[in-house]
């Protein structure tokens, strides 16, 4: 049977973070290159996942996020600031789509603003037809984090997490994983934790919801990864091609 | 009462057809500029109608689809002809969208290809949140034609005037603007027919569907038009300002 994978690679992964708009271009042939190598499988494509690709703005996307002033919550109605991030995402996610066609993937792009949306409450509706159809007809969908509409409020970012959880749910995946540089999630010794099944387990290193979450979100992303109803895999760069093998990498989160 | 208006600046307008990716610089400015005096209004903004605009590919699609052989009924599964076709496409976009912004005009990009998708049946499905919403919220959306991904076919062309119709349906339009390089919908002696309600009316002088369409395209458009439930204006880019400003222009289509 066919699986569907829904993989983030990180925006710290893709790009040098000290530098705007600077992809990391090594990095970058390294994920690429592990893409290409899964989804050629034994050769016919028969036993290739179908694979939904989701990257972050890194350095693309940040940079003008902040000098905007836009966030998740923070909204702008300047259409020119909303333009500036999502064309700085644009140009990541051009960088990764042209890349994956120099290793011979089908890779189409999608931009998010062209096709969420979200409501006063901020909740995200991401009809799901066209990355759908696009893997019915062979293609890896490559989705950018992006800035969308949103009532009330002008223009809001849409973070590569959020879309991630969104195209799990949606694509009804098998599985999901989150490539960045970390290697997993890591107890108080920084070691990866091999597995979570329920928050309490990691409520101590992680921090509950009251708490600072001083992790970078890690406790927000475990919570929603827990909520999937698919495994998720936290693993970093070196452990890509063993997830896309199918084999479990970092710290699995079965909810 | 706040008003929809759903208008298309035809790729032959905005480009010049006979080079690869040239836009026509001092068209793109007359219509930038008479979108953008429309929109001010009487300064308040309180006027000013929600507008929606769409563009054909002209010098920049057309060129790359007919390289790769593509149409609205030849699909490509070649994601890089796909992308070839779509990107050039965006480039057209990008530089309406940044016209806009220097002319004042809040406008955001959409893109088909991220948006919607057809059926086996070549049945197009274009979820219209993004649209109503960047409109609520005080946005111009600019929808390019694009490539779509379609069951069966891998990508489709989808025409500026293919989005048009969907457009002005799924929003409820209230005026439907057609600006091309023609005046209008001409007669035999090529004067502007001023009204249709019926296409009877010049079957005649537009060939009905068995016979060649030898005016470009005019009888299906006019076909379509008719079928749309608002009034349709096919105009020259003389007549923009009129159009933008209520008035009648070129040939007005009223089935």
């Amino acid at each position: 049977m066919t699986t569907t994978t829904v993989l983030k690679l990180g925006g710290s992964v893709l790009t040098d973070k000290s530098a705007p708009e600077t992809v990391d271009d090594g990095a970058l042939d390294d994920a690429v290159g592990a893409v290409a190598e899964a989804l050629a499988g034994d050769g016919d494509g028969a036993d290739a996942p179908r694979l939904v690709l989701v990257h972050g703005g890194g350095s693309f996307g940040h940079h003008h996020a902040a000098r905007h002033g836009v966030s998740d919550t923070d909204g702008t109605r300047d259409a020119e600031a909303a333009f500036a991030v999502h064309d700085a995402m644009r140009r990541l996610n051009d960088a990764v789509v042209t890349r994956l066609h120099e290793a011979g993937v089908d890779a189409l792009p999608v931009h998010p603003l062209s096709a969420a949306t979200r409501d006063s409450e901020a909740r995200l509706s991401l009809p799901l037809g066209p990355t759908a159809t696009m893997l019915e007809e062979g293609f890896v969908p490559v989705v950018q984090a992006d800035m969308v509409a949103q009532a009330g409020s002008g223009t809001t970012v849409l973070s590569g997490d959020e879309l991630v959880t969104t195209l799990a749910r949606g694509l009804d995946a098998d599985r999901v994983g989150l490539c960045s540089t970390v290697p997993g999630v890591l107890d108080a010794d920084d070691a990866v934790i091999s597995e979570i099944t329920a928050f309490e387990e990691v409520s101590d290193v992680l921090g509950g919801s009251d708490a600072t979450d001083v992790t970078g979100g890690m406790a927000a992303k475990v919570r929603a990864l827990l909520d999937l109803g698919a495994p998720a895999h936290v693993f970093g760069p070196d452990a890509l091609a063993d997830f896309l093998a199918g084999e479990d990498a970092g710290t699995v989160i079965r909810g």
